[in-house]
């Protein structure tokens, strides 16, 4: 099972600038590869969208699973173009790009569109075999993979009930902290540090069928600093920011969640800062719906922020504290993707996935994030997640 | 810490073609830039070597680590060139080209090589601006990058004791386990499948730190597939092949072993082909010293199994059955990255971190599969791998 993917805009605009194809040279990796051809390989194949169809080129040890996985009209092996040969008598750099030429020449393509990120090797290759090559500037197919399909939305979900499970996992440990002497947490007669509780969460995910490169379990000033993923003993009476962002090892989808936790008392200030967070968080919900731009949601939450006395980048784009990054993104095969909920965020439409996730960050007093993953819709928005927003953490 | 570099080869290469500089753009995800730049982003970022130093560009958000932690000469932010202003008037895809351009140019750059990969939006973008960008062909970076320095040798020295960690939690769920009245292994009363073994080894290796997309864990015809991971009861009397590629979730260095294990009894057959197999690894592991080639030590595994009477793909290039791989393949920041010991696999050089994976295949009977990791020095190799070999699982 793969997206539905639809072709029109790509062919729409291989007919307005008169190319005859659209090609991707990348592996899996790459998640305009892995939705345009509904197929993943650990290594580059190609992918050509032609006005009629959608043909891809892959290695004899790929073919079978191709044949059976991809969301292609076909299926060509390198053999069928003695690509050892040609390795044999051009070497392996110059083959590449009379294979493809080749391939590309059988379903028609003289002129193509790539994407910025095609491999210029591959590009100045097929231009030395006589075809032109146009870079597409605008990133057509990321713009295509912003709006999802029921399909899509259900493997966001079940990623997102992950997620729930590893944030789950995290709250407890810090409920059930017992606070040494000094003032850090304790679980299980172990200093319970930030490194600990990413891998539990980790743990939690990976039983879950999914994984991730990287969380954030920052505690104090290290939680102020949003890229910062935290590190050392987790403390009493201090705000501890927990951003999970895993991929579901199957489907690739990303899940995406942010809660802000203190155990014992982090002060009046600390706890104003979650009231306007939290505020900032359900006006930016409030204001999400179709045909309303990404811009203007940020905006909404900027107001909430700066009409509490925080600075925003809105209000000085200089700051280092206050409400210093932008309200969201779009999640999908990649964790930041289109669209943006930003200064200069387009419109949302229906089925766009995007992260809501306003903050209030000073080094002195620590950071505050509150992050759901909504889906748009026509009227407002779905709530992909289902956790509990509060500050104070909870073993149940 | 990072790798210390040889830039000798890239330099020489920059004077015998008479450009300026060697430039990659790209995130950390590409070893190469990793490598040369000795730093790490999830966004990419620039890196030039010119014939005097090495010089990064990088965001403001990246700005203070890349200063602190970076192998580089020099690094620039990108609002030392306006960008937003750059961006503003010429949109995100020019201002980017106009970006890099001026950097380039700050450094003296007028003409690039780049590598395959470069990207052609930003290769035909810097034309554009005037720069001529020449593809250096040859994967010089990959090149200088299959030596490994001391520090390097540590880090994949401590990965493939995470990984051994991991081989021994998936061997004793094996050998512990209970055999149902259908030849299905049982562990805790429930079936031992190969997803739970897998998983199992991927929770022991994120409590070591360590990462990975994949493991492989094969029984029976599954098995006889070197390319399928596995699914379902691992089953009495069938040959079952664990292999597991870690990488440090710190320092990206990668580890890699395969171990074939049989519960019971998996046949005469399945046993021969067991003592080949090891045989084979074990001449080939003989025949590695610094100055033979990576083809030459693949032919002594070749010979070993041939003389058994198993198909190779050097005597039948077409077969499915028997030895259809290559002995094994360089190993650090990727998994597979140069010298290849395989045909036409070339002299192998002291510090070359090779692994020697022979093995035998055929759906009726399964796969079996040895792998250890190895470095290759001035008299042999240096085995990086501790752990047994051998068919019977132990729980020990």
């Amino acid at each position: 099972m793969s997206a539905t993917v639809d072709f029109a805009p790509l062919r729409d605009y291989l007919e307005a600038t008169d190319l005859d194809g659209y090609c991707i040279d990348a592996d899996a990796s790459d998640s305009d590869q892995r939705y345009v051809s509904g197929f993943t390989a650990p290594d580059p194949y190609q992918t050509v969208v032609t006005p009629d169809g959608v043909h891809l080129l892959v290695s004899g040890l790929e073919y079978g699973r191709a044949k059976t996985e991809a969301a292609a009209d076909s299926v060509t092996r390198r053999s069928e173009y003695d690509y050892r040969k040609l390795v044999a008598e051009h070497g392996p750099y110059e083959a590449k790009s009379r294979l493809i030429a080749a391939f590309l020449e059988d379903h028609g393509v003289d002129s193509l569109a790539v994407p910025r990120n095609f491999p210029t090797g591959t590009a100045d290759g097929l231009r030395e075999q006589g075809l032109s090559v146009t870079v597409e500037p605008e990133g057509l197919v990321e713009d295509v993979r912003s709006t999802k399909d029921e399909w899509e939305l259900e493997q966001i979900r079940a990623t997102q009930r992950a997620n729930e499970a590893a944030m789950a996992t995290a709250e407890e440990l810090i409920a059930t902290a017992d606070v040494a002497d000094d003032g850090s947490l304790v679980h299980d007669g172990e200093v319970l540090t930030s490194e600990r509780v990413k891998t539990e969460i980790e743990v939690t995910l990976l039983r879950h069928g999914c994984g991730l490169d990287d969380t954030i379990v920052a505690c104090a000033a290290d939680g102020a600093d949003p890229h910062d993923r935290g590190s050392g003993p987790l403390e009493v009476d201090e705000l501890i920011v927990i951003d999970i962002f895993p991929r579901d090892k199957e489907t690739g989808y990303f899940g995406d969640m942010t809660r802000t936790f203190a155990r014992g008392d982090p002060g009046d200030e600390a706890r104003r800062r979650y009231e306007v967070t939290e505020e900032a968080y359900e006006a930016a919900l409030e204001a999400v719906e179709a045909g309303v731009t990404g811009e203007a949601v940020h905006d909404v939450a900027c107001d909430v922020i700066e009409d509490a006395g925080y600075e925003t980048l809105r209000s000085d784009p200089s700051t280092e504290t206050g409400f210093i990054h932008s309200t969201g993104h779009g999640v999908g095969l990649d964790i930041h993707e289109q669209p943006s909920v930003a200064p200069s965020g387009g419109e949302l439409e229906p089925g766009h996935v995007i992260s809501i996730e306003p903050g209030i960050y000073d080094p002195a007093v620590g950071g505050v994030r509150i992050e759901d993953l909504i889906a748009v819709t026509e009227d407002g928005y779905e709530n992909l997640t289902d956790y509990r927003v509060g500050l104070e953490p909870s073993s149940e």
